[in-house]
């Protein structure tokens, strides 16, 4: 059984360490991948009830294409015996969210919460802005989001060491919960009549909520949110880490300016 | 002679071609690459003195590494005969800066010079973002610049054909020009006590300059700005891209709201 944490922090496999990995640190696997038509023996099925209980993402799929993430130096290893696992893992822990709610803080707190951005470079860069503003957080739904892999570590500089990522099982309730404990959620929304500078940031604890390149925030959340913002354009939309950044930093200008 | 313009816009090869495309668009080349050791002949010779009569960059070098650009489908090929010169090509037409100077403009004019960014991606979302806030321009050196490659197109998500892109031989001598006309210079410089906010874009020719990751602004260039100004961080720089979109939008804001 190898366990390949030295050569690739994003892929293990094994039926040994990938239980070890599930039992020890439930919250750092993004994904458990079965083998097709895999019979399942004591210890995968361990793997699965572990994964069902803690809500991770399961997929049965043909594990060769794997392969290519577990090099060794410069040889590529082919046809590895994965023993009809792997796990993907992810190199940050995730934080609960009840954990981040119940948190005490002295000040106002500021998150970000993506809708469906899954591009690893614009998550990062994302990441790299909100611990350069000081955000608190950035919520991710559990599908359709962008795993924290070696590309976000390299893209963030780091910074995904510095802002907890919370994984949600359904942004409609998160959003509700943030309501019900009297948070403002600010959308993103290119048909929105105000700006984004025409909202203010201070004295209150607030969302601001970015939808993926082309599709946006989701009608659900759009019907949430207390604010719905645009940046204004007389070209297409900003790319989602831009308007990330023009919309965060706005919120910092306002907290330290007026 | 193959003319290669229908697969990749970005190279074409061969005398003939290399000859008609500097003689009819000189200012759509961005650099001509000749075989090392080649023995010049008439075409050739005439390609070197129109080259140098245009300032395009020169480079003498092992051609075969350009093979992989020029590929027939799915059909890679192999020792192309370039007959000694590829040049390349850029999808769009460069402006003069004399030209874009003494436009008639009934509004002030707003610009970003990029000093030293060499990444196309940065260099794309950045052109993206000043179409979308209507910039008129960006001037990049013509060394340590990113060529307007295919890549920069598509991060561009086709802005790069809104936004006039000027190659400047010195950028100090373009700062010098623009200041005698009274345009105002910003530079980013993260030592700087002056937060992106605290100045006003309102009612002036501007241009703002931004420095390449890590290494910022040249001293130069810095010595001659009229204003040093600096985002914020409590972690390190933020990304080029996001740095211009943040800057960018703040003049925006200023312009929209007051």
């Amino acid at each position: 059984m190898k366990n390949t944490y030295n050569n690739v922090i994003n892929y293990i496999y094994g039926k040994n360490s990938v239980l070890e990995a599930i039992s020890q640190n439930p919250k750092r696997i993004n994904k458990i991948y079965f083998s097709q038509g895999i019979n399942f023996d004591n210890k995968l099925k361990k793997i699965n009830e572990l994964a069902q209980k803690n809500s991770i993402l399961i997929q049965f799929t043909n594990l060769n294409k794997f392969n290519k993430y577990f090099e060794n130096g410069e040889k590529k290893l082919t046809n590895i015996n994965f023993q009809g696992v792997i796990a993907s893992v992810s190199p940050v822990e995730y934080l609960d969210f009840e954990d981040f709610l119940n948190q005490n803080s002295n000040s106002y707190r500021k998150i970000v919460i993506l809708d469906g951005v899954e591009d690893p470079h614009n998550f990062g860069a994302i990441i790299r802005t909100l611990a350069a503003a000081s955000y608190d957080s950035v919520i991710v739904p559990k599908h359709r989001s962008c795993p924290i892999s070696a590309t976000v570590e390299k893209t963030s500089v780091g910074a995904i060491n510095h802002i907890p990522v919370i994984k949600a099982n359904s942004l409609p309730t998160i959003v509700d919960t943030l309501k019900k404990n009297n948070w403002w959620i600010i959308a993103a929304d290119g048909q929105s009549k105000d700006n984004y500078f025409d909202i203010s940031y201070k004295d209150m604890n607030f969302a601001i909520i970015l939808g993926a390149e082309g599709e946006g925030v989701s009608k659900t959340l759009l019907n949430k949110a207390d604010f719905k913002v645009k940046i204004p354009s007389n070209f297409e939309s900003l790319n989602v880490s831009a308007a990330c950044a023009v919309i965060v930093y706005e919120s910092i200008r306002q907290i330290h300016q007026m």
